[in-house]
């Protein structure tokens, strides 16, 4: 019997322990944003560590950072010629409130019907456990075919705020050829996902200076330029009539999407009906040559995220503001950068801004955008595993925010991610009564027992 | 010796007397919108009603109104064929804060060279005293040529809360042919100014809401409508690339400007550099073809007062915003109406708006505009007054702002404003050390003797 008929039959063979595992991690109210948790925050990463050791892997380390801890292992044993993989996973959760809504206790997570009920078992204990739990299905019945190690973070929950020291502090020590990273999640029980690329985010603040003061909109306007209305018209002719960006070079850079890609985004189960649903609006807008999924994984957008001018209260002031301000952002995709982007804003703004106000621009947050290559192996792998399971095809998917560790592991180690896991739409993350559906978490360790072999 | 000769030497004569009642009024702390003053402004309402009996005034009432009462009087003994001029002012003043930065004790007026320091010394005590000693001189030396009415007020400088109310009540009572409100001031201490219009104010609350609630940018950025787009682009609209403003129909009803308006509007001793000292831009802005004088008094505006959507704080959050909202108001010249106004803006939205979002108007606040025939009778008798004393031809000026009770008695009582006073722009007044400039306030009251013997 080859190593992973066997290792398959230990997953199914100790679903009751992995189960048991997971309540037991899930118990540990590690919430990253709470004082009061913070020894629990050492307890779930000892526990991460204990795991890990307990499953063969090296070097096994629970490594400082000026916030949470990060949990680190290897186990390189399959030598230089094999791939290393490394497991992207955070051991924090988000807080429980309200309490009063959830139905148990969050933090002693029960089984009703098919779900696990507790605080991080879809987001993203649960898949943390699935990662470990396929790895141990290995290890115990055989040998990996590739190096494997493990960087389980725990600020993923108030934005990976130290990730990027400790990224940089052990870039040598990350080293690998890809990155897998469950904390994506899947598109429906029954449509394993696999999630390709992200956009990247320029963020501006534009801030438009009038007159030294606010002024008396009867005793001047007509007089004197309004910053409100310099600053709109000016953010308005970021777009032309059809909805254009019209920063110069803006488009200059984006890749075209290949008949294959188009593809990928045409059979996405996602329909324009289900949007609406979602989002309220009496209507969906866009590029109409593109559909929705392929405008948010694979356009870029300027979008206006606040503004700020002037009166702003109840009633009526007739004011003429000294100020306006907006907050503007570019979603990026391949290949466009923050810096390019920057730029051409600033480029625009210099052709276009009248010489009665005054301006300022302020890039206030930034990211690239990340791809992979669907042909490279390890997105091969994961298709394959998933068609072994699921008996179909899974879903090529893009995301149009960005997710600080990908970009991260990018920038520094050089290292794509694999985004994927095991969570469904409805788990409810982040709200009362998170769950995980166990058939397809159990599906999902298979899976991933697959993928490793698959190499 | 004709009456108005001796009025003029009794003027004279009784120059320390008018300034000892002045002072004596300004002690009176009347602050309308302080609570602990209530009893002051009842003091302030009877010395007003004391001083009208005291120059002979008729049915001489303190009349309540929901706020601070109206001091009501009038002489009537000019007969039916004589003009019956209403003076209007106000006995309440503006709170002291920051008390810390008078010089003097703000309720102890006191005269420091050529000024007089105290609060409501300018604004506008003074003035109202200047109408009172008018009169003074007028009726200890013979008999008035025209009937006199006075409408002296509690509440302006809170925005003349009841007045409305107190003049629908009292329209029969109120009748005149016009009204001398002395609150206006002057733009130099030898540039007597007569200000001949108001423009009206149509003030709009614009909200556009997208989906139903606030979303990720990145998750939905590209498929949904932002409503901070959408508003910016509704209302950067309302402009052409020109400035003009693109209401259907916005200019129909405005007023071309004679030769001569256009000539008085030149004369004026307001420069571009003044406006922009003033007002601290880089540049002025506005219609070409119209000075800025022209375009503050007699031309429209359309201006954006506040802004808010979305993410305003400090930094980045991704957040494409459910709703976004514009104060928007109009400044309205003579023969435009806000009720037309109001149906322009609802079509060019109903226009322009897209069907990606929906849009909700409110009128907030509405004033027709004002303007005084400069041929009439009244403007004809203080711009000669005017002559006599400074022996120079006054200032033509519209104001683009607008003042409530001369909406108010255009509207009910069908009386225009002839709107003028002796205050100067430096006066401090609303501020600390607030003052009255003496010699201009003696020779202001020799001008209303003047006035009120022209006719």
């Amino acid at each position: 019997m080859p190593d992973v008929n066997k290792a398959i039959e230990y997953a199914r063979a100790n679903k009751e322990k992995f189960l048991t595992d997971l309540q037991e991690f899930s118990a540990i109210p590690s919430v990253s944003t709470l004082d009061e948790n913070k020894p629990d925050m050492q307890r779930a990463a000892e526990w991460v560590a204990n795991q890990l050791r307990s499953i063969k892997m090296n070097n096994v380390q629970i490594m400082p950072t000026a916030g949470h801890p990060v949990v680190y292992g290897e186990w390189l044993g399959a030598g230089k010629n094999a791939p290393t993989i490394m497991i992207y996973g955070h051991y924090d959760v988000q807080p429980v409130d309200p309490i009063e809504l959830w139905t148990s206790d969050p933090f002693n997570a029960v089984v009703r019907g098919d779900y696990l009920f507790g605080r991080g078992t879809s987001d993203m204990k649960g898949q943390v456990v699935a990662s470990l739990k396929a790895v141990e299905s290995i290890v115990s019945t055989g040998e990996a075919k590739v190096n494997i190690k493990w960087l389980i973070e725990g600020e993923e929950e108030i934005g990976s705020m130290h990730l990027d020291e400790f990224i940089i502090k052990n870039k040598e020590l990350l080293a690998c050829d890809f990155c897998l990273n469950p904390d994506a999640g899947m598109m429906g029980a029954d449509k394993p996902t696999i999630t390709t690329g992200l956009r990247g985010l320029a963020y501006f603040e534009l801030k438009v200076f009038g007159p030294s003061k606010d002024l008396h909109s009867g005793l001047f306007g007509g007089t004197v330029h309004n910053p409100a209305q310099a600053l709109i018209e000016l953010v308005a002719g970021m777009h032309d009539k059809n909805g254009k960006i019209t920063l110069p070079g803006f488009y200059d850079k984006v890749r075209k999407l290949s008949k294959k890609e188009r593809e990928d985004f045409k059979r996405l189960p996602v329909t324009d009906k289900q949007l609406k649903e979602i989002t309220g609006v009496p209507a969906l807008w866009g590029e109409p040559q593109f559909i929705p999924a392929e405008r948010v994984g694979a356009r870029p957008t300027l979008e206006v995220n606040g503004l700020l001018s002037g009166f702003t209260g109840q009633g009526a002031k007739t004011v003429l503001p000294a100020y306006a301000m907006a907050k503007i952002s570019c979603r990026l995709v391949p290949d466009q950068t923050p810096e390019q982007t920057e730029k051409q804003l600033r480029a625009y703004l210099k052709k276009n801004a009248p010489k009665t106000i005054k301006w300022e621009l302020t890039l206030l947050n930034s990211s690239g955008a990340a791809l992979v290559d669907s042909d490279s192996a390890g997105v091969q792998a994961l298709a394959k595993a998933f068609e072994t399971v699921w008996g179909k095809k899974p879903y090529f998917k893009r995301e149009g925010g960005s997710i600080g560790s990908v970009v991260l592991l990018q920038k520094y180690v050089g290292a794509d991610s694999l985004l994927t896991g095991f969570g469904l739409p409805d788990d409810n993350i982040h709200s009362p009564d998170e769950h995980l559906h166990l058939p397809t978490w159990y599906k999902g360790i298979e899976a991933f027992v697959h993928f490793f072999n698959n190499f």
